[in-house]
C-alpha cells in the first residue's frame, strides 16, 4: 500500500519532517511517499487565502503527476487548511484526506471537546470554516493562535513549544462547562511536537498528519474508496481548438515541478 | 495490539460473523478478541431503546471483566446504536469506538452525503440522534429501513440482500441535489454484505465494524488515547456500608457472564 | 390521577425530599408515588455515564414492576441526566417526563436564556447533550458547576446554598448580551432550594421535579399520551428457547427490588 | 388561580369555543377568563402578517386593560402565530404562553417528531419562524395546510374535519425515516377537533389552547414567574409634553374595547 | 426612483437625521422621502417589545397611506428591530428592507465576523432573534450595548461617541479566534456616527440606513421585486357587516397621522 | 466608480454577455470593466472543483494585474461557485463580491425561500457549501439542475430556457409548506435569461451578476470597504533567495494573461 503525502508548500525541510511523522503512524506494509512543489510552483508557506489558492493548484498538479506515474492507494494533503481537497477527490477514486479533517474526526473520538492551536491568528477563519464543513461545531471549543509564522516551526525552539503548551493549557484548564479535553495541532509543521505536548499537558494532542495517514491506511484496508457517482465524479473533459499543448483544458500546466522524498 | 470487539447482544452467530469482518479490516499485528454477553445477561437483539439500555449495561459488564483480565488496547462497540459509548470511555483510557460513529466518520470522508440503510424503521430515531451527536446532519441525506429484524440477518437470504440493495439505490439514484454518494449500513449484522453491495451499487458501502477496527488500530498506532481530564475521567468511587459484595457501588454485578470468540 | 416519580439512585433520603417537592407542585387530585431501587439494584448517585447506564436499567426495572402492579397515569424520571427516557416511553403509552427536559421547557417559557447550575462539572457534557436534544441551544447561555457531589446535597448546608447562589448570580449578572434571566437547577437533589434561591437572586429558578410533575399532570388532564406509531411503539418481543425464566428476552431481571414512599 | 385567555381576533364565536377547550384542560381551582377585542379593535381573523400586527396591538391593549382591572395569574395568547408574546411578557411578571409555543413543547414530549397541520398555507412561514425560535427544528417534520380559512372553522363541517384528518395521516403514514408520530393543530379554531382527530388517527393530537392552559396552571402552581432581569423588564417610561391623554407614550390607546366571556 | 424611509418612532429630529444619511448613500436619481408617525400614533422610541408592536402598527399605517398617495419604488424600515417587516412585504410588491437586515447582509460581505453595538442591552434579545432569522449566527461575534437611551442620541455628545467607540474596540481587539473585523451600529439614531467611527477604529462600521437604501436602490435597478406567490401575497380581504368605516377589516384605522420630510 | 467584473473562465462570449447584464444593473456613474483569462490561463468553464481551483488562481492573477494598473473601486467574481473570494479580499481593501453570495443575499430579501437552479448537478455540492457559508440554510429550499453544460448557455436555445423554466416552476408550485417564492439562477451564463424567466414564472428571478454589481456599487457609495484587521489583512510577504523573478513568493506568475472588454 502506497500513500502519497503532499505538502503543498515548497519547504523541503517541512516535507521531510512530516514524512517522519507519517511513517511512524503508518502500520506495517504502508509505504509513504512525500512530495512538495518546487520553489516557484507553490507557496513558501500557507498562511493566507492567497497561499491556499496557490497550494490548491500545486496539489492538483502533483496529483496529476502522481497519476501519470501510476498513482497511489491513498492521498494525504498535509496542510491544515485542507486546500484542494474536493478537487483531489475528483481526480482519483481512492481515499483522499486532509489533515484538518482527519485530526478533527480523531479528536471527536478521543474526547468531547477539542481546542485548535495554530500558528497565525489570521488562519483561524479558515479553521472555523473547516470545523463547520466537517460538522464539528459542537466539538470544537477553542480557536487559539500562538502568532508564530509557519516556517519558524522548522527549527525546534523551546520557546515555541512553550507557547504552544500554554495555549493548550488555557483550553484544557478552563472551567468545566467550557474546557477542552483534547487538543488539535493546527499546522503540519507541528507534527513532531505531538508526543512531547501530550505528555506535558496530560491530554490527547492530535497531529493531523498521523491521523490522516492512519485513517487513509484503514480505509484502504477496508476497501473504501471515494464515491464517484456524484460530486466527485471525474471532471468533465472538453474539446477545444487551442494549439497550446502545454496546458490542459482547465488551464493547468501539463507537468508539475516537484521534489520527492 | 489487541482490540476487544463487543457485541452487546447474545447472538453468538452474529458475534462470529462480526469477528470475521473485523479481522479482515484489521492490519497485520492487530489481534481481535470478540465477546458477547451470555443469554440472559444481555438483549437477544438491539431493536428498541429498552434493548439499548440492556446492551449498555452488558457493555459496562464486559469491559470491567476485560479490565480485570488485563485490558485491551482499544474497544469497539459492535452495535449501530453505539450503546454505552460514553460509559465505556469513562472505564478505560484507551480508544473506544462505536460502529455508528466510525461508519459516519469514514463515510464523511468517502463522499459528500451518505444514506443510512438499516433493519427496522423504529431504530431510525436513534440513528438521527447519533447523526446529530457526531455532527453529521449536513452529511446524512437519507434514513432508510428495510423492515427486516436484526436476527433475520443471521441467515444469508438473497431477498434480504436485494431489499437492502434497493434501499441503497433509492438514495444513490435520487436527483442530483438530493442524492447520496455513499451508503452506511446501519447494523453490525450486515457486515458481511458490505463488499457485495458496494460492487452492485457502484458506490462506497461502509460497514461500521471494519471502520471502527480500522480507526481504533490507527489511533493506537499514533498513540492517541481517550482524554481523561473532563467528562471521561474515571467515575467517582463511593464508600458505603452495604454487605452485598456481589455488586459494585453503582449497582452493577461484580462479574459478567460472557461468551468469547 | 397517579404520577410515579422514579428516583433512579438508591438514596431513600433524596427520594423522600424529591417527593415533597413533587407533592407541592402537583395540583389537587394528583397522587404522587415515589420509588427508588434497592441498594445494589441501582447507583448510589448519578455522577457519571456509568451511573447513567445503571440508572437507566433501574428505571426499566421499576417501570415494569409498576406496570405489573397496575401502572400509573404518568411517569417522571427524577434525575437531571434524564436516563432511560426513551426506553420508558416504549414501555408505556402515557406521558413520561425527564426532569431536565421539563425544566428546560419551562425555563424557555419563563425567560429568554437560562443557566444550568449543577453539582459536578463532569456531568455538564451530558447536560449539553440534552440541551441539544431538546432544541435548547439558543436558550441555554451558561453551563456551571459548583463541584459538590450529589449526595452532599442531602444535608442542608448553608455553604452549599451560597455556592449555588454565587453560580446563579454569575450568569444573571453577566453583561446584557450574554446574561441569563432564568436559572435551571441541574440536580434533583436541589429541589428543596428552589424557592429560597429564586428569592435571593431575583429571577425564576426552575426545579425539574416540580416542572415535570406540573407538565405530566397537565398532559394527563388534556388527554395527551405518548405516541406509539413510531419509535415509541412497544419493544418487539422475541421467542427463545432459554429455560431461565428469571430474566426477560432483553436480559432484564423479571422483578426489580425497590423501596417505595 | 385566574388565567386570562386572549383571542386576538374579533370572533366571539371562536372565543367561546376556545374557552370551552381551555376550561376542560384546566384542573380544579383554575378560573378561565376569555376576552377578544371588539370589532374594529382587532383583526377578524389572523391569516397574514398584517393581521399579526393588528393582533399584537390588540393583545397589548387587552393585557393593559386586564392589569388595570387587577391582573391575572397567567396569560394565554390564543392564536397560533403567538402574536405579541414578547411584548406581553414585558407587561406582566407572571407566566405568558403562546399556544404555538405550548403545543410544540408538549408535542416534543409526547413523541419524537410532530407535524403542524394548519388552515392557510400562507401562514406556514410564520410557523417555521416559531419552530426555529422555540428550538423545534429537529422535532417538526411536516408543515401542512388544508387551505381552509380560519373563520370557516367556526362551523363544524365534516369535510373540514376529513381534510384535516387526511393531512394528519399523510404525515403519520410517511416512511419510517420521515414520519411524524404526533400532530400539532395549527389554529386555535381547531381546539374542538382535538379528541376526535386523536381517536381517528391513532396518535396524539395537540391543541395549543389546552397545552398552554395546562402549562400556565402548572407554572403558577410551582411558583415560576416571568424573568424580569433582562429583556422582559418592564418597558421604559418616558416623559413627554403632549397633551393627548388618550394615548400612552408608546402610542397605544389608553383603553381597549373588548368583549369578555 | 422614490424610496420611502419610514422611521416608526415619533421623533422628527431623528427622522431628519436619518434622511440625511439616506440621501448621502443613495446614488443619483434616487429620491428619498422620510416619514414618521405623528405623536400619539407611534412610540416615542423603540426600546422594548411593546414599542415594537406600536412601531409595527405605525408602519402598516404609513405604508397604506403611501399606497393611497401613489406608492413608492421601495420601502426602508428605519428601526434596528425591523418591526413590521413581514407585514410591509405583504402590503407592497416592491422591495422592503429593514435596516438590521440590510446592515447584516452588508457586514457579512465586508468581513468575516461583525459586532452589533447598540443602545440598550434589553434590545439585544431582539438583535439575536434577527441574527438567527437572517442566518447570521456564524457571522455575528458580539452583542454589545452602551446603555444609552435611543433619544439621547439626538444630541451629538462626545461621551456617547466615545462609549460606542470603546464598545467597537472591545470587539475588534479581542484575541484572533474571537475578534470581530466589522461593526454594525444597532440603532438608526447612530447613522451620523458611522464615518467618524470607521475612521477611529480602523474597520468598516455599517449603518443600516445607508445599507438599506443602497440595497433597495440596487434591487429597483435590477428589477427585483418582492415575491408574491407565497407568504407575501396580499393579505386576504374579508366581508363583514360592520358599519364602522373608520377602520379596515383587520382593525387598523383607515388613515394614519404622519409627519413627512 | 469603476467595478471590475472578473469572469474566471476563458469564454470571451460569456464575458461579453455578463458585461451587458452588469451594465444594465449598474446605476449612472458606474463604469464596468470586464476581464477573463486568456485561453490556457484559466478553465474553459467552471464545472468541477478542479475547475474552481484553476478559476481561483486566475482570479488572483487578474486582480494583481488590475492592481498593478491602478486598481478598481470594487470587484465582482462572476462565477456561481464564488472561487477565490477570500483570497481576493486579502488582495484589496475595497468591496469584493461573489455572484452566488450576492444573489443569495438579494434573494433572502425578495422573499422567504429561494430555489437554486443551475446547470450541472455535480456543482450543487458547491452550492450547498456556499449556502451554509452565507447562512442561507433556512432560506434555500431547493437545489435543482437542468444538466446542461455551462458553455451550452452561450447560444440562446429555447429548449434550454424551457428546461430552466420547468425547474423554476417545480420549486415555486410545490405545496405551501415546501415551496420557494424566489429563484436564484446558479450560473453567470444565465444572466440574460433573468427578466424573461421572471415574467414567465411570476416570481423574482435573481441573477447574481446584477445583484453583485448593485451591491458593490451601493457599498462603494456608502463608503464600506473590506475589513483588514483580521483574516482579510494583506497576505504576509516573505524573503527568499530564489532567482526566479517570474513568480511571486506564493508561486503565482508575476503577470497574468487576460482579455479585457
Amino acid at each position: 500500500m502506497r500513500v502519497l503525502l503532499i505538502n503543498p508548500n515548497t519547504s523541503r525541510a517541512m516535507t521531510a519532517k512530516i514524512a517522519v511523522a507519517a511513517r511512524e503512524a503508518a502500520g506495517a506494509g504502508v509505504e509513504i511517499a512525500a512530495v512538495c512543489p518546487d520553489p516557484g510552483h507553490g507557496p513558501e508557506a500557507v498562511e493566507s487565502h492567497v497561499d491556499e489558492v496557490a497550494a490548491s493548484a500545486a496539489i492538483v498538479d502533483l496529483i496529476r503527476r502522481d497519476l501519470a506515474a501510476g498513482g497511489s492507494d491513498a492521498y494525504v494533503i498535509a496542510c491544515f487548511g485542507d486546500p484542494g481537497l474536493d478537487a483531489a477527490r475528483e481526480l482519483v477514486d481512492v481515499p483522499v484526506l486532509g489533515i484538518a479533517e482527519a485530526a478533527m474526526h480523531v479528536a471527536a473520538i478521543a474526547g468531547r471537546r477539542f481546542a485548535i492551536v495554530t500558528t497565525l491568528g489570521r488562519t483561524l477563519g479558515r479553521a472555523r470554516d473547516l470545523v463547520a464543513r466537517y460538522g464539528m461545531e459542537h466539538a470544537c471549543s477553542h480557536y487559539l493562535a500562538v502568532e508564530i509564522p509557519v516556517l519558524a516551526l522548522e527549527e525546534a525552539d523551546p520557546e515555541t513549544t512553550a507557547a504552544i503548551e500554554r495555549a493548550c493549557l488555557g483550553a484544557l484548564d478552563a472551567p468545566a462547562g467550557e474546557a477542552a479535553d483534547v487538543v488539535v495541532l493546527g499546522c503540519a509543521g507541528m507534527a513532531d511536537l505531538c508526543t512531547l505536548l501530550a505528555g506535558r499537558v496530560g491530554a490527547p494532542v492530535i497531529d493531523g498528519v498521523a491521523a490522516a495517514v492512519g485513517l487513509a491506511a484503514g480505509m484502504v484496508r477496508m476497501g473504501v474508496r471515494t464515491g464517484i457517482r456524484g460530486e466527485y465524479a471525474p471532471p468533465p473533459t472538453r474539446k477545444h481548438g487551442r494549439n497550446d499543448t502545454s496546458v490542459t483544458s482547465d488551464g493547468f500546466p501539463r507537468e508539475a515541478a516537484q521534489w520527492q522524498l
